[in-house]
C-alpha cells in the first residue's frame, strides 16, 4: 500500500502541531506545505528533517500536486475559499476549527463535499480527547442520571486576535464538546459580551444555552484571565463530574453527590466518594490525524465530519446575530 | 462603663454565630434569644454556658427589654416587619443580608433608622473579610491599572432554599463586594438563570454587569455545583488579583500580567511574577460585630450601613425584575 | 445522673481547647483550672462564660477539690509528678502527649493507675481523626494488600520549643498514628536530625523504623519549613492511600496502582482509579474527650490508654538514645 | 561552518530524545545510532524523518565513523568502557548519568579526557533547569540569608531497575542540583534505605547529608510511592523557597518567612509575603545538548563537565559503602 499524502496550508501555529502528528503514522507524509510567508517556509526548510518537503508560496501548487488530502491551518475567513477550491480539485480536507464564520459557506462546503465524495473534516481537537470521551460514557450509560446543566470554562490571557473575537476563536471547542456530549442542539442562546481591549472586538464572553429536556449549559470565553482554565463541569441528579484540562493526573473527577428534588418538606443531599478513573492518555491530535488518514482510506466518514462542523458554527452565528442584536437594542434595563 | 446588651432574634444558622462573636467582645452581652422553635431554645438553655441567657418565643419580650441592640436573624420575608418594630422600640438593628427583599421597605428601613438615630446596619461579612480589605486597597491605590473587569464565583452543593432564589441567597455577598471594591453602582445588568430542581426558584444564575468607565463585572451563583467556589478576580491593566476564600494560605494572588492594548500592530503581553501577599486574619463576622457595637457606643456609621444595605437590595431586585422580563417575553433566538 | 467533674491543669494553647470540648458534652462540666500564670487565669474570668469556673495557681486545689477527671496540658517534664500525684488522689487522668519523657516514668504511672484503679489517657488526637480511622480499616480489611512502607510528615515552620526536641513535641503523633495503624511495635530504628536553630535542640528529623514482616516506615518532623505538611501515605502492594491533614475536602485517598513484583523478567506496574471516600467529620478532639468521659462514667479503657502513651515513649527514648549515641560517635563516613 | 555529527549509543528512552534536542540545533545532526535490538533500530529506520541515519548494532562502526561528539545512553555498567573507547578513538563524549558506578573508573574517565582534550560531559539535566538557575541565583546573591538546609524529593511508581538501585538511578539528579546550588561538598553522609520489591535492590532511600558551616540536606528517592513528586526546598534565615519541577505555573516559590533565633527569650518568626517569579522557560535538555554542542566548538568545559560528574560518583558511593555497612553491621538500635 502506497502512503498518503499530505499538503499544509498555513505554516503558524498549527500548521507544524499537525505535519508532526500526520509524519507520525506509519502510512502517511506530509509532501508539500504552502505559506504566505517566506520567511516561515525558510525556517522550516532549514530543519534538515524536513528537506524533502517542497515548500511553496502558491497554494495552487499543493492543488495540483499528487497530494491526497489539505489541512488548511490559516485564517478563519480564508477557510472557505481554500476549502472549496481544495474539495474541486478533488482532495480531501482538514479545516481548522472553525470551520467558516458562517453557516451558508459552511453547508455549501458540507453539500459540496457529499458531492465530490470527499472527506471534510473540522479540527474539533476535544473531541478526540480521552477524558471527553470517557465523560461522554459517563452521560451516555446513564452513571450521571438525568442531566441539569453543563458548564464550560476557557480562559486564559491572550491570544487576543483581530479578525474574530472570542466568541469564535474559542468557544468552538466547547460547542463542539457540548454536541459530542449531548448529543443534541440547543434551542435557545443567550449572550454576555465585553470589548475591553480592542474596540468592537469582544475578548470575554458568558453564552447560556437551553436545551430540549430543560437542559442547561454555559460557556465561559475569554482572552482576558491571570488563569489557565479549561474545565467541564456535567451536574446530573445522580452523579457531577469535573473534567479539567490543566490537570493532567486528575483529569476527570466523578463526585457521587446530589441534590434530592423529591424530599419533602425540605432538600435532602447525598455526598459520596469521588472517583478519579485512570485514563490512558493519547495526545488528541495525533488521533485526530489518525482519524482523517483513516477516513481517507477506508472512504468513511470522520468523527469531526463537517456536519458537525456546520452546526457549530450554526450555533456561533446565532451567539454572534444575538450580540449585536443586544448592542443595537440596548435592551437591558437601568438600574 | 456598662457593657451593651443585645438581643438575637432566629436562632437558627448564624444567631448562634453571632451571639459567640458579640460575647467575644470585653464589653458586650447577649441577654435574649428569641425563636418561634422551642427545641433550638432549649438546646440552648441545656448549653451550661448560657444559663443566664434569656429565651423567649415572643420576640416582643426583646423589644420591651433594656437591650441595646438587636440582631435579625430570620427569613428574609420577615426582615422588614422586624426591622422596623426594633427601630421603633429605639433599638440597633443588625440585619442579615439581605436589608429585605424588596426596594421600597429598604428604603424605608434606612429613613427610619435616621430619624430614629439608630445604628442600622446589614450583615455584608465579606465587607470585614481582611483579604477583601487588602483587595480593595490594591484598586485604590492604582496598583492594579485601570479596572477592566471583576469576576465573582459563589457556588456549591446547597443549601437550597425555598422562600428564596440563589441570587437572592448568595449574591448579596458578591454584590456588596463589587460595590465595596469599586465604589460605584452598576448602570445596566443582564441575567441567565435556571431553575433546576425546584419550579420557579432559581438555583443557578449569571449576572452581567456594567459600571460606568467600561468597567464589567459577573457573579455567577450556584446551589448546584460538586465543587466549593468562592472566588473573585479582578482584572486591571497593570494587574490582576484573585481572591479565593477557601484557599486560606493563599487567599489573595497578585498576577503582574496583562495585555498592552496600545501596542501595534500586535497586541503584546507583560508575564511577570506572582504576589501572594501576608495576610493577617481576623475573622469577619468578629470585625462585624465589632462594627456594630462601635457604631452604637459613637453614635457612628458601620462600614456596612442600611444605605449600602439598601444599594444592593437595589441591584439585587432589578436582576429580579430582568429575569422575570425575559421568562414573560422569552426574547432569546432560536437556533 | 450527675455531671462528671473535670478540672484543667495548664491554660495555654491545650487547655481551653480541651475545655471547650468537655463542655460541649452534656453530661460534662470543667469546674476548675489552675495555671501558674495568673494573667492568663484573669483572661479566663474576664470571658463572662466562665464565671463559675473556679481558677487557682495553686495545683493542690484541684486535687482537694470534688473533682472527677482531671486534664494536665503543661510541659513534658511535669507531666509524670501532676499525673502520679493526680492518680494518688484518686482522680482520673487524661495527661498531653507525651505521656512522660522517659520509659521508667511512664511505666511507673501505667502502674499506677491499673492499681488505682483510674483512667489513664494520653492526647493522642489523630487516633481520634475519622480520616486516620477510616485509613485504620483499609489496612485492616486488607484492602491495600500487604503493607510495604508507611511515611508521615509533620512540618511547619516553629512553634519552636526550648525545653524538648522536635521528635518529643511532634513525633507521638505520627508514632501513635504509626502504633494505630500497624498495630505492632517497630523493631529497629535509626535517627538522622539536626539543630539549626538552637544549639542541640533539634528541629528537624527524620526516623526510619522497622516493624516485623520487612514492614519499614520512615517520619519526618521539623519545625523549619516553609509549608505546612501533615500527610500519611501507606504504600501497600495491592493499593496505596494518602491521608493528608490539611487538605479538608480530600483528606484520604485511595490510588488503585503498583508493582508486581513477580512479574518476570521485568517489573509491571497496574495504573488504576483514585478514590477519595466521604468522611463525615467530627473534630478529633472531641471524640478524644469524649473517650475520657465515657472510660471514666464506664470504668473502661479508653482508645488512647496509658499503656499505648507508654509504648510511645519507649519509641522516642530509643530515638533520643540513637541520636545521642550517634553524636558521640560520629560514626557516619567522611566523603 | 561544517555541521558538527553525532552518534547515539543506546536507542532507549533517553537516546531519541536527546537525537531530537541535538538536531534541533542549526549546526549539529545526528548521523548515527548504535543499538544491540534490532527491532529498536527498525522502529527508527521505520520513521521517515530518519533515513539519512545510519543503524548499527556494532558501536565500533561509530568510533570508526568521522563522527565529532557521541552520546552514551545505555545502562550504567557499561559507561565506563564505552566512554573511554570514545574518548581514546578522539570523541567527545556525553554520558548519561551518573557517569560511571564507580569513583576509580570516573577519575580514570575525567583524566583520559583531559588528557586527549576532548569535551567529557555527563547528563546532569537539572543543572540547565531554568527553575533551578533562578533558585541558585537566589542562593548566590543572599537573598535567601544563611542557609540551613535544603531538602530534595524524587519519588514515583516505578521505574523499578534491575542493574542499579535507587541511589544510583535517581539520586545523581539531586545530587548534581545539591552540589550545583551550594557550590560544595559534602563532608558527612548517613542512609536510610529498604528494598521492598526486589531483594537487595533498595527502592526506598534517605540520604542525610552534612556540608560545611552547619548545612544539611536530605534527599528522598523511591520507586514506590503514589504520587510523583520532584521538590527541591531550600530554608535560609531570611527566606525559603521551594522549587517544585511538578507544577509548571508555579515552579518556584519564594517565602519570606523565617525564625529569628537571637530573639530572646522566646523565638519569634516572621511572615511575609509569597513571590513566584516568572521563569522563561526553555526545555533543559535542549540547553544541555547546546552546552555540548558549544562546548566541542569553543573547545570549553560545559557546565556539567566530568569532573561534577565524577563529585556525584564521589557522593554515591559513600552512600552505597555506608548502606552496605549498615547492613553487615545491623547497628541500629533495638527498641
Amino acid at each position: 500500500m502506497t502512503d498518503l499524502r499530505f499538503g499544509i496550508i498555513g505554516w503558524g501555529y498549527w500548521g507544524p502541531k499537525i505535519a508532526r502528528n500526520l509524519d507520525s503514522l506509519p502510512y502517511a507524509k506530509v509532501t508539500m506545505v504552502a505559506d504566505l510567508d517566506t520567511n516561515r517556509l525558510a525556517a522550516l526548510t532549514l530543519n534538515q528533517y524536513q528537506t524533502w518537503v517542497q515548500t511553496t508560496t502558491q497554494v495552487v501548487d499543493i492543488f495540483h500536486s499528487n497530494i491526497d488530502g489539505i489541512v488548511i491551518a490559516t485564517p478563519v475567513r480564508t477557510h472557505y475559499r481554500l476549502a472549496k477550491e481544495a474539495l474541486l480539485y478533488g482532495k480531501h480536507v482538514l479545516v481548522e476549527k472553525p470551520l467558516t464564520d458562517n453557516v451558508a459557506e459552511a453547508e455549501e462546503l458540507v453539500a459540496l463535499a457529499e458531492q465530490q465524495q470527499r472527506v471534510l473534516m473540522v479540527g474539533h481537537t476535544f473531541e478526540y480527547s480521552p477524558a471527553v470521551n470517557e465523560l461522554r460514557k459517563l452521560l451516555q450509560s446513564g452513571d450521571l442520571g438525568k442531566i441539569y446543566r453543563i458548564e464550560a470554562e476557557r480562559v486564559n490571557l491572550g491570544l487576543f486576535r483581530s479578525d474574530v473575537n472570542v466568541i469564535w476563536d474559542l468557544a468552538p471547542h466547547d460547542m463542539s464538546i457540548l454536541l459530542y456530549l449531548l448529543g443534541k442542539k440547543p434551542v435557545q442562546i443567550r449572550v454576555q459580551a465585553h470589548a475591553h481591549i480592542q474596540s468592537h472586538i469582544h475578548d470575554d464572553a458568558h453564552l447560556d444555552l437551553s436545551f430540549a429536556d430543560g437542559i442547561a449549559a454555559h460557556i465561559h470565553v475569554s482572552w482576558l484571565h491571570p488563569c489557565k482554565i479549561r474545565r467541564v463541569t456535567v451536574i446530573g441528579d445522580m452523579r457531577m463530574a469535573v473534567y479539567d484540562d490543566t490537570s493532567p493526573a486528575e483529569m476527570l473527577k466523578i463526585y457521587n453527590k446530589g441534590a434530592d428534588a423529591h424530599a419533602d418538606p425540605v432538600i435532602s443531599y447525598r455526598n459520596g466518594e469521588i472517583i478519579i478513573p485512570y485514563i490512558d492518555w493519547i495526545e488528541p491530535l495525533r488521533l485526530e490525524c489518525e482519524d482523517f488518514a483513516n477516513s481517507i482510506r477506508t472512504a468513511g466518514q470522520p468523527r469531526a465530519h463537517g456536519g458537525i462542523g456546520l452546526e457549530v458554527v450554526r450555533v456561533l452565528a446565532t451567539a454572534q446575530e444575538t450580540l449585536e442584536q443586544q448592542e443595537r437594542q440596548q435592551v437591558a434595563v437601568m438600574v
